[in-house]
């Protein structure tokens, strides 16, 4: 099928993926006047006095904003916020499809990270969370730290976090497979944008034993001046033993490569001067880094992509409804650390031990029970925590 | 039914009385590709080329923002703006089931004009019309200029207009029903905020003979220093005799009294005054100014409330929903004047003459038809005044 040609017809059929219906009956009188005034002032009241029952009274608990300002929108870069907007639908139907959540999607026309932060801030109290999508970095670095700092509901940056729960899943499960402790990693991440960073963040928080970071200018070495303020900052924390050269050196003798990076660029020979056994997962898309194919020929253990027609697909759908539906079953006031880890084991031990193999490292992005499952330890973590207000 | 009580016990119980729900297939890998990626990157770059177009591949065509500041609640006064959250969601409801349009709650947590009208902007591109609500006089009447200025979209304040459109139908019935014409009107408008103004701004667009307006301080009389900027500029476009003193100076002769002011503030004696047959909107909430028996005993011809338990209910559920159904069906830049009146005119005349009768002024808030019929004239008007794109 050509996705492309039939996915622009379909648009025009459905004429948006979702769509806003009433759940209060309105035929009678007495039914506008409870739903409505004169009755409506009383949970006014209420909300006024205590201001936490907005998330009870109103949808505002099950509610959350799909915010975009265009500029990454998948990998077609600065689009606008209008053209985005066919992607952050659709992600709200699936929240709604795959965890019960009703999302918004809001399109912001600015770049300016103060005058994004300043809007979403100030619409925050329509919504009980704010899931970030397709912001370019480094702006989405500081959009979300910030946007963090002044809201009292959990803000999350799926491209960062979302997508670094599910290779961290896929990383604890091949790890299983191959019998590795992540302290006995040596990993080497590719593309140290809005994902790789985090990505990288993530594995560092699971232990992982050496990571190095490469981008198309080659190895982030610390004290590289040409470096990037955010990029400066990576390798600061990785690459402890200072290789440099491109990404075939960081590759030689690596147990894990991770891509969110460009099609085509890891060659045969490359994973042949991985370690033996060595994990790979390419998810440049719509073409991965290297063919799964090609991956294991060369000798990688397993391999997994972006693409749902090959073994072990690293979905976000795996991670963000699950994550904001534990989020807001205890009215968590952040998504932190503590759950993104507890999301990501949740995911990765979904795959009971006996059904584990090379080619089933991560449940299905369509199975509906992975977000219940996440979003009970999600619940959990934030407890623990101490970010649940309910 | 203690309404009240029972509304926030249901409230508590519905947990929200509008939710999202999916519109397209999410089952099939091929429907997460034709929804999502990589299919949906088609209706991404389609609107990148056409920006129009995300009228019609997103829901944005049948969108509508409810936007509020939480300043002027009902008659709660200024509680907040998640507090004002129960009411926009009512809003939305009404909007969904009167006329089938898509509308979000969205709660702007600032009193700055500037800032409002910045927010409001910069989201603009995710909806198809934003419905300004409750948002306290005289800030509302720059925010809604500055809006309309800056939005590609129709931007409507419906405590202004809606209010308007409703009252000028039944002030149009009322003439049929008494034999008058506009132009041999003399009207009194007691309450000169953000309903009371725009009530003024439609009655001399209809060409009401005379008008007066009074607030809580008497008549607004041009010249006197002691009014505000909104009210001067009132001041000059009315009275024209220079009429002084109080509500009951105003009254004396008038044809039409129109309230939106505060609970029994009319005496029995102020309607005696008033000439024959005469015409009287009260429509505080939730007691009116006069009690309909009580001015039609005074002499009254027809009397109308905003309560749903007396005949003749002024409901802005009868104009909002239907006109932005026409606005968005035809694409519509504005909701302009001639767009009003065509609605004020079209529920007017849902009314057929044979059944035209002081207690069956307006269509019945609960028939669903209405909103058809305004939607009709609305979209008519829009063409014949240039504002339809589609």
């Amino acid at each position: 099928m050509d996705y492309m040609k039939e996915s622009l017809r379909l648009h025009g059929e459905w004429k948006g993926k979702i769509e806003v219906v009433c759940r209060a009956p309105l035929q009678t009188r007495d039914d506008l006047s409870l739903a409505y005034t004169p009755g409506v002032a009383a949970p006014c009241l209420e909300i006024q006095k205590h201001p936490e029952q907005s998330f009870t009274l109103t949808r505002r608990g099950n509610t959350v904003a799909v915010v975009t300002d265009g500029t990454a929108v998948l990998g077609l870069g600065d689009i606008g916020p209008e053209a985005g907007m066919p992607v952050m639908e659709g992600k709200c139907a699936l929240f709604k499809s795959f965890a019960d959540v009703d999302a918004i999607p809001i399109c912001v026309r600015s770049k300016d990270v103060d005058e994004i932060v300043r809007t979403v801030s100030l619409i925050a109290g329509s919504f009980g969370g704010v899931n970030l999508e397709d912001i370019a970095a480094p702006r989405c670095f500081e959009i979300e730290r910030r946007l963090k700092e002044v809201c009292d509901i959990p803000v999350f940056h799926d491209d960062q976090h979302g997508t670094a729960v599910v290779v961290a899943a896929a990383f604890l499960n091949a790890c299983r497979l191959t019998g590795r402790k992540p302290s006995e990693v040596r990993g080497v991440v590719n593309g140290v944008g809005a994902a790789g960073t985090a990505i990288a963040d993530f594995l560092l928080q699971l232990g992982v034993g050496e990571l190095i970071l490469c981008d198309r200018n080659g190895i982030l070495v610390e004290g590289d001046p040409s470096l990037s303020e955010a990029h400066a900052a990576m390798a600061r924390r990785t690459n402890p033993r200072r290789v440099t050269g491109k990404l075939a050196d960081a590759m030689r003798g690596a147990d894990l490569f991770v891509g969110v990076s460009a099609p085509g660029i890891v060659t045969q020979d490359m994973v042949r001067s991985m370690a033996k056994n060595a994990m790979v997962f390419a998810m440049a898309n719509p073409v991965p880094e290297i063919l799964p194919n090609e991956a294991l020929e060369a000798g990688a253990a397993v391999v997994g992509t972006g693409r749902s027609d090959y073994p072990n697909q690293i979905n976000n759908v795996l991670a963000f409804p699950g994550i904001f539906r534990g989020a807001l079953d205890v009215r968590a006031s952040d998504i932190n650390g503590e759950m993104l880890v507890a999301a990501a084991q949740a995911i990765a031990s979904y795959i009971p031990e006996g059904e584990l193999s090379v080619s089933n490292l991560l449940p299905s992005a369509l199975d509906r029970k992975v977000s219940a499952a996440v979003a009970a330890a999600v619940a959990e973590a934030a407890r623990r925590s101490g970010v649940a207000r309910a």
